[in-house]
């Protein structure tokens, strides 16, 4: 569908607008708006106004940069987790899933995303100041890496490891191994390398 | 991903309202929302802008009903083209899909949907009154009926026919036949038939 052929500019400007998000074409860009237009004038201006407040009024969190409505996130202002348990995490959608596995109780911090030489991403660029600052006030006890499992996370593992390993904190990492539903047959071998030797006692 | 683990009430209303769209789930919508985040405050607000705009400012050609930013749409208005051919489509995407051929050089006549007794759409429902008129007027030679090949459209077709047939003017029908690059083998056999039956003298 060639941009010409629109009989609207506003028509086109929308479909362009929605061609611009990632994995969006445009005839599903199309599609998309000729939904919106079939809708209740009322329900799309919320939909245009809560794009604009989400820019406008979204806030991250002081402690540990998560999206927040608030100064301070519901997870670092819950009193009922432990704050002595820090969770670096690359991003917002590692804590979303992280906090899906209901399995940790700690806080977390987010680094805004990992050192990537290739990408022009140095330590400078990521939150690792506030990090240390964190660890130096003191009352933490243990930092869990759990970046991705890239050259890029082990890089920033490394890195985080290195500057940071002079405090007194335990430093941990998330555990490596066949994924859950796997078959081994299927899985590379520097994982299935890993698993045989990080093995644990076996029970039921 | 549940709704609650959202860190917060106005992206969790961001990715209900993308989530909202068909063909995106929440993991999709929550990516988008995500991008958008990364952008420019002047970028985002935009976006919403246009969204907004979209509803409020459209408009429908007074003439045939596609859409426009005018009263009269730009085929409409459009001297060159010939306005004694009317090809009656479906939808808008319609008349997108042929003006993309640039083979049509008439006017449009957008019904605004097909007759559907499962969907409870009747004659009534659609701009077959403002197509009789525009008949009645006068002044058009040629009515292209351009529906889809469905039982929908061919019932739309039927009706229009038995409606409009009583004024001096051509009617006709898309050309039905094998689609360009489709095999023989895997066409279906009401298609096939009526090619075979439709058949025309080869040239090259």
């Amino acid at each position: 569908m060639s941009l010409a052929e629109y009989p609207s500019r506003l028509l086109e400007s929308a479909v362009n607008e929605f061609a611009s998000l990632p994995g969006i074409g445009r005839k599903t860009a199309f599609r998309l708006v000729m939904n919106l237009l079939r809708r209740d004038a009322e329900e799309v201006r919320k939909f245009g106004e809560t794009i604009i407040r989400l820019h406008n009024e979204i806030r991250y969190c002081t402690i540990c940069n998560n999206i927040s409505d608030t100064e301070i996130c519901t997870i670092c202002s819950d009193e009922k987790r432990d704050h002595s348990q820090v969770c670096v995490v690359e991003n917002i959608q590692d804590v979303i899933a992280i906090e899906n596995t209901r399995q940790y109780k700690g806080v977390y911090h987010v680094l805004g995303g990992i050192i990537s030489p290739v990408d022009g991403i140095g330590p400078s660029d990521l939150k690792i100041d506030s990090l240390e600052e964190k660890i130096r006030k003191g009352g933490i006890r243990e930092i869990i890496f759990a970046l991705s499992t890239t050259i890029e996370g082990d890089t920033t593992n490394f890195y985080l490891y290195k500057r940071l390993s002079k405090y007194d904190v335990l430093f941990t990492a998330l555990a490596r191994g066949v994924a859950v539903g796997d078959e081994l047959e299927y899985t590379d071998e520097i994982t299935l390398g890993r698993a045989i030797n990080n093995r644990n006692p076996y029970h039921q």
